[in-house]
């Protein structure tokens, strides 16, 4: 959404190219160095901040919807983006007390409450994990702000959000048994230390240093190379990357890595 | 739905009581002695098997729509029931080769086809296991039919039901590492033979005997009881039955059962 027109085609006849009833929200994590992010944006509609998110166009698929409207609100891009669960009932709509000037004030477009963006939605949550430190932010007339909030000082969220962003990080620490993650997270070569970090940073809590490594090695999703990285006296460790063949292919398939 | 007069007018005013676009389907498997089927409806709208779902009403919880929904046309009752997936894309709809005739002779209304239920809609999954022995099925005026049907002999299924279904088993097959399963399956009191057999049937694989039956009592949730079954000449294996409160923590919490 880059020009005031298209805001306002948005807005008025957005029913005729978009799926009414029925959003998207994207919780986008961001790993770097033992840091946990998320991506926010200020949402020109409510004020505050949220997921970024939007609707369905009728020819899209779910997950590039997602994709299309991460991209529009905050300019990430490439993400892995997988749903986790869908939100609905009947105390997820806010506008009830819809004013009409309030919302010309916010919008520069005058519509009546029967306008379609504000009947009762439900919404469809995706989220993916990146590498924050690589990401260039670029918000669009939507998200009037964006940027990355330590997972443990978010402020309030709009609507259901925060529930939003419980639940994709349950879903996340639940998926981290059965998928491998890292990839596009991690230097493309690593130590055994750097990728335990992550797990024990996604799962927040302390984890044997064996665990998780040890199990990626025994299903040959990890490569010891024949490298070291020196990082001190005495101090030198493996390098290892992702056989990204068999990482794919764990990926759709799923593996038992606990 | 009960009456023609219900029918009627859902086809016609559903939209005001219902949202629009979003629908809920069920995937309700049976497990009764090492047998898996799943709960099959003909729908009066197109004629073939389908999962048994329906509409949200707005004043509903998702999980509430999905109850009563299978509840109305199946009969079937109790069931603790999980969202698994939301469907959605160009492609699900079928309606573009509306006839109006022929709809007229299925469902005795004349409508447009601008009707509200020929719209483009995308669908939140729910599964749910129960066992298909103590069911008593009764369907409804959409569900003109209903049945368990054998998971490795299913027919082809309308829409997009036959992906839905080998999702809902993809989730659940992940979910028994993570969430304890069996009560409502199992007889209250049960041996380690038979809850083996109930996560063999489910995983559609042979396992070791001893690893999640291990596990479940080594996190309390299997109590072993003072009692023995005899079931032949040197042959009473030790009786367990769940600790209910840890178990339904354990489906709050998740655990790590593999």
């Amino acid at each position: 959404m880059k020009t005031k027109a298209e805001l306002k085609d948005f807005i008025l006849n957005g029913h005729l190219h978009f799926i009414p009833h029925v959003s998207i929200d994207c919780a986008i994590f961001g790993y770097h160095d033992q840091q946990l992010k998320l991506l926010l944006i200020k949402n020109k509609f409510v004020n505050g901040w949220c997921l970024p998110g939007g609707y369905i166009r009728r020819t899209e698929k779910l997950v590039e919807a997602a994709s299309r409207n991460v991209k529009e609100r905050t300019g990430v891009d490439n993400l892995f983006l997988q749903q986790f669960k869908t939100f609905g009932g009947p105390d997820r709509t806010r506008f009830e007390d819809f004013d009409e000037e309030k919302w010309f004030e916010m919008t520069g477009c005058r519509v009546g409450k029967n306008n379609w963006l504000l009947d009762q939605t439900i919404s469809v949550g995706f989220y993916a994990i990146t590498d924050f430190s690589k990401t260039i932010l670029q918000s669009d007339l939507i998200a009037v702000e964006c940027g990355w909030f330590d997972v443990d000082a978010l402020p309030d969220l709009e609507f259901d959000h925060n529930e939003m962003v419980k639940e994709a990080l349950h879903t996340i620490r639940v998926q981290l048994y059965h998928y491998p993650i890292g990839y596009n997270m991690l230097p493309e070569k690593f130590t055994l230390a750097e990728i335990h970090a992550l797990y024990e940073t996604l799962l927040s809590k302390k984890l044997d240093i064996s665990n998780f490594p040890k199990k990626l090695i025994a299903l040959g999703l990890l490569k010891k190379l024949n490298e070291k990285r020196s990082i001190g006296a005495h101090r030198s460790p493996h390098l290892y990357s992702f056989d990204k063949e068999k990482y794919d292919n764990a990926l759709k398939e799923g593996v038992v890595l606990s």
